[in-house]
């Protein structure tokens, strides 16, 4: 399948610059004695979870539990890094397959109780790794003594394990050069929870951080045992615009193609907020995305269908039909806006589908559901083949 | 299927409330003796597509060729509002089922001419709307001249029909009060292509127009002789807040579960990006939604599956577990991110699925591959049925 057939609009994904990505995440983390458990929200697919784990990925991050049922297919070592808060959610937890070791991250004894209770009734045991705030100001618990609260509580029920620490650090969005203060305030508070649980007598053997944008400062953070970076496998314009990546190490655009150009200054392409998303940047940059091989052209306006091209910095005239690639803000939020993507070896190979086993939130009991799924999702390539160009 | 057992984030549809907008839309353009073609990107689905043409609508719009082929099972009345420039999408209309009167939207001889070809070779004839820019800057023509040479091409090509016009007054956003000015602008600019089209001996039988946002005003256009606004089926926080919708006409709320409320001043629900979208609001108001039952509860935060709750405004305080819902910004991009949504007659209903065929692009030649994406999608309320509450 050649992209100049294929329908747009459509994730393609470099396969080739994904590779390096995941080499370079894991020859860090190895450099500095940290495992790295990439989150699969990023790419949503099994192949790309194989690859991350045959290349060194200790184990993955989820979610939800639809990520952790797909995935329970590759690896035995999950990581639930979100509160279960509902039964529904916690059955499904209990009814992944027994090769699970399902570690969950969580921040109150609210939601450790019903989880413990649960899954010792279904004979299993959950590792709980105790999120605390680094301060971003989203979920974790805020000060060390509600650490060891809810630690103490891990420690002493059935059904659950202590296994640790969890953090997000969420609130570092800038460029390297610039993160020293946050990353020395950062550090000081890791080692003020894992001291207060070591008094405890509960010394954490897991300490899980680490985002994309602070990725390779992880090693600066003292104790960090695993890295749950997940973006890093593709890149994206605010990744590289903060420094955390180079434009050559985006693998993930979207294909569209000009549907029009009557409007003077611009030209308009069928990805839209339900392609890219409507996303805007943190550092306040305009646009949705920019232009693959010219960043100069941002998507300065978008609708569900629709993104307008801002062409008052090229002389640069796309003609009606032509396709374009554009680097969404956010890789991760585009991903998740499609049926499957398109996998390339380089910017003329051939292109295979990459499925995306990990979109939506629907209940995958068994092999046979995901044959269905498969069936379902195998019509695009064959819709794809079978249209002629006659341009 | 009751409300409180089903797993979160998910959408929810207030059916008694759409059906109540889905009677007002229509008892308003047949007071004016337009047509309602609403557009069916807002809901996606054929349940909510048979209610609009069973209480009046005289057919669909759509965006996609994946909507076209899904809408042809319950109309044969389609208008497609989106220039398809490539063979791919071209050939899926082509194999549209004969029972399909298909009108295409576009404003480029570059798009009509290989549209026209491919028609008149698979035997049948598209109509043309020729669609003219209303200010927003986006898609259509921007002189009259423009639209006769267009209208000329499409009146002399076999394969299509010269039908009239098209536009889309997106850029009107203000509440009605002060929309005059910008109204009265559009009159003049619409009596402006029409009449050039009738000096050319082209005048058109058709002019399509309307947003939810200038729905009610549609009737102070001259000539607009059909409305294609979709988001007032279900409406939402950004439509509420210009004006165009009352609160008590929100029918989409998303549904949430507390996963955390340990940062103090504010509560975390489990629906994010990848449930709410992530977009801002054109009135500049902060956040990405609202609580459906306290309003000054805004999402004042969002990642892709965490929602934060600003609490500064409120005494309430919910707990880990409780259920939330979310009133989005945009419902359309809010819809798209489900596998399905559960439809309530009212607040205390019990709660059933309603489908979204018309989500993804993928092909869909016949009614196998429609039982396919079922049985898949049907998996959703079994596994929520299995879940018993430990609450």
């Amino acid at each position: 399948m050649e992209l100049a057939g294929v329908e747009t609009p459509v994730g393609v994904v470099d396969l080739a610059r994904a590779r390096k990505n995941v080499e370079r995440a894991i020859a860090y983390c190895r450099a500095h004695g940290m495992a790295w458990r990439p989150h699969v929200k990023t790419h949503k697919s099994l192949e790309m979870a194989r690859l991350q784990l045959e290349l060194g990925a200790t184990g993955l991050t989820v979610a939800t539990a639809h990520e952790a049922e797909v995935m329970s297919a590759v690896t035995g070592d999950l990581l639930l890094a979100h509160p279960p808060a509902s039964a529904a959610k916690v059955d499904r937890l209990c009814a992944l397959p027994r090769s699970v070791d399902l570690k969950v991250g969580l921040d109150s004894i609210a939601v450790l109780r019903p989880l413990a209770r649960s899954a010792a009734e279904a004979g299993r045991t959950f590792g709980i790794l105790v999120e605390f705030d680094a301060g971003l100001g989203r979920t974790g618990v805020v000060d060390p003594a509600a650490a060891v609260r809810v630690a103490e509580e891990a420690a002493s029920l059935p059904g659950v394990r202590f296994d640790g620490l969890m953090f997000y650090p969420g609130h570092i969005r800038i460029r390297r050069s610039r993160q020293a203060g946050r990353l020395a305030r950062l550090s000081e508070r890791i080692a003020a929870f894992v001291a207060e649980l070591g008094r405890a007598g509960l010394p954490p053997r897991v300490v899980s951080g680490g985002s994309t944008p602070t990725l390779w400062d992880s090693h600066l953070l003292p104790g960090v045992t695993e890295v749950r970076s997940g973006t890093c496998i593709y890149n994206d314009r605010d990744i590289v615009g903060m420094g955390a990546a180079a434009p050559e190490d985006v693998a993930y655009t979207v294909l569209a193609t000009v549907i029009s150009n009557s409007v003077p200054g611009t030209a308009v392409v069928d990805a839209g907020s339900k392609a890219l998303s409507k996303e805007t940047l943190g550092s306040g940059a305009p646009g949705y995305g920019v232009l693959f091989d010219r960043p100069q052209v941002t998507v300065k306006a978008i609708n569900e269908e629709h993104g307008i091209l801002d062409l008052s910095g090229t002389a640069w005239r796309p003609a009606v039909g032509d396709q374009v690639r554009l680097v969404p803000n956010h890789v991760c939020v585009s991903v998740n806006l499609h049926d499957h993507l398109w996998g390339i070896e380089g910017a003329d190979s051939a292109a295979r589908p990459v499925w995306l086993e990990g979109r939506g939130r629907l209940r995958v009991p068994g092999a046979e559901d995901v044959r269905v799924a498969e069936r379902f999702h195998a019509r695009a390539p064959c819709a794809a083949r079978r249209s002629t160009s006659k341009w």
